[in-house]
Formats: structure tokens, C-alpha cells, sequence
């Protein structure tokens, strides 16, 4: 068998989120049929970096997959699109070694969270972006977001999931940008705790609508309680943008 | 009766064009029952600067409508997107003299038509670029659509439609530009023929393709016959980008 390593990408609005669930359209149901076309076998197997939520996009999701395929590798790419549909699309694929786990492998992850404060929300980044009525301050988004780097236990911005052994990551990248009437934060770490991003996102909203003091980011993450950080921000304006490996 | 513009922002894909048809989601039937609605009125009728066909976008189409509304001026925009669904929105409304018609007044319209040639299609521009899998030369295609600018019979890029009294029509602007993989051919008109932009879309990748000489476009706008231009470019690409009044 030989193992592939693809990297996808997806507008997550019309898919139910990554993982295969009975009766829902997912984006794994919907890739591991394509490939199980593809290549002729009953199941074919993929493996992401990590679940992404429903409604959440990908720029750069990573997955892998064992297969005795022998189509040409210069006409591979262009045989799995054919068999996706228009909103999951495969950007690259390539042979990895044998050991490669898309999951087990990945050493950081990083998503982007946009958020759009203009007057009116956008018809065309209806799906893409957070909507805010408020203005929101980005550099105090900013200024308020330097805490949370680094190594910390991060339980005041998890959702809570069963069997989770620990709650410390490590952000190694954070920063609040804007042009024009939209806003995006970005964050890369060694792994994220469920929903860590949005509600890190809706944390940061609420400093930037002026509703917190900047000061009050490093008191939630030091209170390890989720109750005390900002609401979960919505899935639509999450993007996964890149997985790193070694 | 006070009469009021509004510049509307649409994004086409789940509307069958402008005009009310009935059975049809329409954005001519969507905004009007949303105004009835809002000022508690039986009919309020919409003019707009022009139609769009289904699928096509926009980012500043023009309508009017006389009503009897007495919300301030500062709610109004406001209260009218609150009626609105998510991918129809009012950017602006503001009082316009009694005898102001979207349609008659219009001195010149501009749209923008969005094209993609990279590898594969990205799923977030799926419904706002039209997607070209053979690379595209925007350079020639900006030197081929030269001689379309300026007063010509444009009988060769339009579909038929009865009762047409002329095809003349003065191009005040033409551009093809490329950012990355994406090119886009703005064009601004004292008036467009039925399809005209998709056509001259459909005719300049052509070129862009290397499958016509630049000079064909030229010999094209002399036929005057729709056959000898290049197919009618799909709907997704095309926005409505603004109207000018005098």
C-alpha cells in the first residue's frame, strides 16, 4: 500500500464538519467516497490533522491515505477533483513515507478568525467572515492577545470534551490584523483544545467592542474557567489555514 | 409620495436575476416584499437601474421606489436590512428629487467580469469567478479588446432581443487587470446589449488562451454577427459594480 499526503482545501458552509456522521454531508464521507471511486476499493481510509467544525472552511486542511492506486502522479491531482464536488477541492497530493500520519505528525496548526465590522454585512463574505455591528479596536485586540502566547494552560478557552488529559498548548503565533472594514486573528500553535480559536475570537471581540479592559485577557486565561472568557464566536468566520510538519 | 435611491449589494447565486417571475426567487420580488413589509404599504414597485440575470452579482445596483414612509432618515437604512435576507443588502438610501427614474437616468453602468486560471478552482470563488484550467495571457487580452472602446455597433456580443431599436453603444472604459491567479476585464458602457460583457468575456479568453490572434477582435466587432464571436462566459463571474447618474 502506498500512503498519500493531500492537502485540502473547503468552504466549510454546506458540509457538516470534518468527521464521517451517519445521514450528514462531511467533508471525510465525501472525500473518502470520491477516493473509494477513485480508486476502485470498497474503503478507503483518511486521516486528518483534525476535526474541523461544521461550518468551519479550510485554505490548507492536511489528510492521508493508504492506497494501491497507480495512476500517474503527474495526473493524480486532477483525477481525485474530478470525483469532488465545487466546494472541497484537493490542492496537492503526494506520495509521503510510509509511516506519515496527517494527525499524529502535525507539530502546529494555524487558523485565521475574520471578522468583518463594517455597517452592513457583505453578501459575499456572508459565510466567511463574523459580523459585528460594533467597530471593533484591532491594536487593542492586539495589545490585549500578548498574554495568551506561549506555553499556558489554556481551560478558560476550551469547550469542554471528554477524556481531555490536558489543557496546555503552546501558541507560538498571534497577532490581530485589519485592512479596511475587516479584521482577522491569527493563531498558530502546537495543537487547540475544542473550540480554543472562537472562543479565543469572541474573547478578543469583546475588548475590541471596548466591553472589557485589555487587562482582562491575561485574568481569564490565569482563572482556568471557561465561564469567565467571551462567548464561542461563530464557525463561519474560522478558517484552518496551514498544517506544519516536520 | 417621496421618492428614494437605494445602492443594493446582491450576491446572485440563489436568485433567478432581477425581474419577478413568478415561482422564482427573484431580487426585484424579494426587496419588494420586504419595503411592503416595512412600510406596511399593499405594493411598493422597484425600478432598477437594469436587470441582472440569475446568478449575476452586484456591488452597487441602483433602484428607486416612491413610498409614504415616515422612518428618520438615520433608521431607514437599517430598518430596510432588517427586512432583507443575508445576501441581498441596502448599502445606502437617501431622498432622491420626485422625478428620479434608476433606469432613464442612468448615464453609464459599470461591471466587472472575474476569472480564475489557476490550477484548480478555489471553493470559496466558485460562485464569483468563472474558472479557466488553461492559463490565460491577460496582456493580450487587454491589447485585443482595445478596439472595442468608443461608439460602435456592438450587434456581434449581444443575444437577441426583440424589439432592440439600435446596438450602438459607447464603451468609456475597458481594462483587463491580473492579481495572482485571478483576472478581471472591467467595462463601462452608456448602455449594455443583452449579454454583451459575457460576450466579450467569452470572446477576450479566447484570446487570452492563445486559440484567436488579437486582431480577431476587431474583425469580430465589423461582422456584426453574434456567430462570429466567442461563447457567452458564465453567470457566476459577472458584478454589476455601479451606476452613474448625473
Amino acid at each position: 500500500m502506498r500512503n498519500f499526503k493531500l492537502v485540502l482545501s473547503y468552504d466549510g458552509s454546506d458540509f457538516q464538519g470534518w468527521q464521517t456522521q451517519p445521514g450528514y454531508r462531511t467533508v471525510q464521507e465525501t472525500l473518502e467516497s470520491a477516493l473509494a471511486k477513485l480508486t476502485g476499493e470498497t474503503k478507503v481510509r483518511v486521516n486528518a490533522s483534525g476535526r474541523t467544525d461544521a461550518g468551519v472552511h479550510a485554505l490548507g486542511q492536511v489528510a492521508n491515505f493508504h492506497s494501491t492506486l497507480t495512476i500517474p502522479d503527474a495526473r493524480l491531482l486532477g483525477a481525485i477533483n474530478a470525483h469532488l464536488p465545487d466546494d472541497l477541492v484537493a490542492l496537492s497530493v503526494e506520495e509521503a513515507p510510509p509511516s506519515f500520519h496527517a494527525n499524529r505528525d502535525a507539530l502546529r496548526k494555524r487558523y485565521r478568525y475574520v471578522i468583518h465590522d463594517g455597517l452592513v454585512h457583505s453578501p459575499f463574505m456572508r459565510r466567511y467572515a463574523c459580523h459585528s455591528r460594533l467597530p471593533l479596536d484591532a491594536a487593542a485586540m492586539a495589545r490585549a492577545a500578548a498574554p495568551l502566547r506561549g506555553t499556558h494552560d489554556f481551560h478558560s478557552f476550551e469547550t469542554d470534551w471528554p477524556n481531555r488529559a490536558s489543557s496546555v498548548r503552546t501558541i507560538t503565533y498571534l497577532a490581530v490584523n485589519r485592512a479596511g472594514a475587516y479584521l482577522w486573528i491569527d493563531v498558530e500553535a502546537d495543537g487547540f483544545l475544542y473550540n480554543m480559536v472562537r472562543a479565543i475570537a469572541g474573547t478578543l471581540m469583546n475588548v475590541g467592542r471596548g466591553f472589557w479592559p485589555e487587562s482582562k485577557v491575561a485574568e481569564i486565561l490565569s482563572a482556568t474557567d471557561r465561564t469567565e472568557a467571551g462567548p464561542t464566536a461563530p464557525a463561519q468566520g474560522l478558517f484552518l489555514v496551514r498544517v506544519t510538519y516536520a
